[in-house]
């Protein structure tokens, strides 16, 4: 099974939940997918499991970024692609992006039956009191109809995936995810771009740049700010060897203007990319 | 078997420690149930492993945190639980709330045959050297009276749990525990606190604040601090999506007074409490 | 097999590789020898594996710190120690120190077959579109022949380990890493040093300090500075239970002098050390 969160990795929280499924189902092998979307980030945890999910195992996803725990907020099992998946974590949008991912939800349970939940003297760590448990009887083969009472998956959370906007100054983007090294993901592909633009420019409030469509980091010069298709298929700002998101000052949820090339537009304002008209080194 | 220290998982620290216990004892499964102890944090080491420790499963638990490598404290290993587990690391008090918790240890070894431990250049990584092949060993089911001579359970260093003081101007506890979503776990259990009250004060210094009992994080509104029975069975100060560590500028060790009840208080001093007498959200 | 990297935790791109190699694989067990190496730092994740490689099982190596991706730098296998273990990364310099201490390169491979790559929509990824399932691949018993052309091992990336110069005024060595701890571990050993020195000195810019030859930590007093054989068998300038590298202000790369003796050394200009030329307690 896979397991997801923002338990963080720096206190034994995600042991103890690893450690109630080994209890529980001996057999399971457990894939850390990541425990550190930010705290309480439900967007960030379920774009990074959208992200995800094609390339985990068959089986059951654990996934909790649960602000909600406690509340009335439902704990679900989500069954997918003809029984070869199962996703169970809260009922807040966390699972839905991966959901569609893999083709939609064919069957959802409420977590209710609280004979598959630990006894705990408060309420406030679901993951290792209802979703693990939940999880590791997923594994021994458990019938979903056994946990609670199956809902219509029509009344679960979506989750909320900004789109795009074609305005006339240029295609008006969302920053969807900075990962380690800087790269900014944007929510749009290279269907979005002029196919003929080798440069264009972004506006990030009033500052504005040139960047270069090149295929990976290396082909850019020093200095110079590019837009890659990422390795999901998205756009991404880039640098190479430093992170073009610190340059930009972005962060996630932050907006991007992308122009349709860099000849007309304003002057370039960052000292940095002065003077740099030509083609960047190595393309 | 399960892994807890303080060796951070950004180095190779960690995996080393699993490859030498892999190499050994290959079918052991390593549970990590974290390596972000601060350095040289004994007790919040401690107190971490005793959280983990019930839930554990049965067989070798490693702990290091071990400030002390090298000098003439000892390496134990410490058989609890009618021999279902065996906790394996320095006798600094790291292993005594945990072993506390099982039911107190009932046989106890100084690990001091060395023919069960690496050779290495220097003496500074026992975890690699000395704990992590005697904890392998232990898995293989080589006996504990093995490993060297036995020690008095009753001479190994105890543990420093601090214990909270019922003065007159309320109850004096310690911050055990910050974890990543600014939650303030306390040295106190509701039966600490007054029965019927639902709203109380608690001082960090000289700044006095409102505090509403709730069950969960979602019960409080914006800006409302909560004391919550947290996973553990103790209280914890806590907020909605925000870190209540950090708006009380709380750390662990840190002292809080929990006064009987906000009616009669001094005035509350802080803006985003002020005019909040009335019950939170959701309650 | 063993896995390092510069892809770090939060997110879920270790994640997603353990996924990759778990889906082709499935009875490979994946033992992560850590994920933290910073950013792009080719030397810090050589330096790294190499720390690592004489305690990690038979198998295969994955090590993935990768700037060039995509570029025309080479991915390549390498086979060592007599086919017992073979490591998998970019020829950047990655993994030629720790294919020096295992004894040097015996057969190499790169990795040009796509039909053992997986599709990608951007180049960005090669650890989990390429490294990963090449690495899963040999799990499985491919010959390293298959994956591509052999290469001579002698065209392979050198690594870059810098060498300490004796000089007048000292030995001028350089800071190979600082651990969690403030450790700072310098490319000397104790064969460098004059036999009979219990107390030498250390320049840092014009920062003169006196520092002790010890065994461990705990040897050294309050406000001291030490020189220990480290678990790797390097002289490393430590504290106890404070940082070292924090106090000197040292970085990986930095430079420091160690000089003959403290006797006759400039006046020790730092408060803390000031009178304390006897032997540090508990020597």
């Amino acid at each position: 099974m896979s397991f997801l969160s923002d338990l963080g990795r720096d206190d034994e929280l995600v042991g103890v939940v690893e450690a109630v499924i080994c209890d529980l189902a001996p057999h399971a092998r457990v894939l850390h997918l990541g425990h550190g979307v930010r705290p309480f980030d439900v967007r960030g945890g379920s774009l990074a499991l959208a992200r995800a999910v094609s390339y985990v195992p068959e089986g059951v996803i654990l996934a909790t970024v649960d602000p909600g725990v406690g509340t009335a907020r439902r704990a679900i099992a989500v069954e997918v692609a003809g029984g070869a998946g199962i996703l169970v974590g809260p009922d807040n949008g966390l699972l839905a992006p991966a959901v569609a991912v893999v083709g939609g939800a064919e069957r959802a349970v409420e977590l209710r039956d609280p004979s598959f939940h630990l006894d705990a003297p408060g309420a406030t760590f679901a993951a290792r009191d209802v979703f693990a448990p939940v999880a590791a009887h997923l594994c021994n083969g458990v019938d979903l109809a056994e946990f609670g009472p199956m809902v219509d998956p029509a009344t679960l959370m979506p989750g909320l995936v900004p789109l795009p906007r074609a305005e006339a100054d240029g295609i008006h983007a969302e920053v969807l995810w900075v990962d380690r090294f800087g790269n900014v993901q944007l929510n749009i592909t290279v269907d979005d771009l002029p196919a003929d633009a080798d440069v264009l420019a972004v506006s990030v409030g009033d500052d504005r740049r040139a960047v270069y469509r090149v295929a990976t980091f290396g082909d850019l010069g020093a200095g110079q700010l590019g837009l890659v298709v990422d390795s999901q298929g998205l756009l991404a700002l880039v640098a190479d060897r430093r992170s073009a998101a610190a340059e930009l000052a972005l962060d996630v949820g932050d907006g991007v203007v992308v122009h349709d090339g860099a000849d007309g537009a304003p002057p370039v304002a960052t000292t940095v990319v002065l003077g740099r008209s030509g083609p960047p080194d190595g393309q």
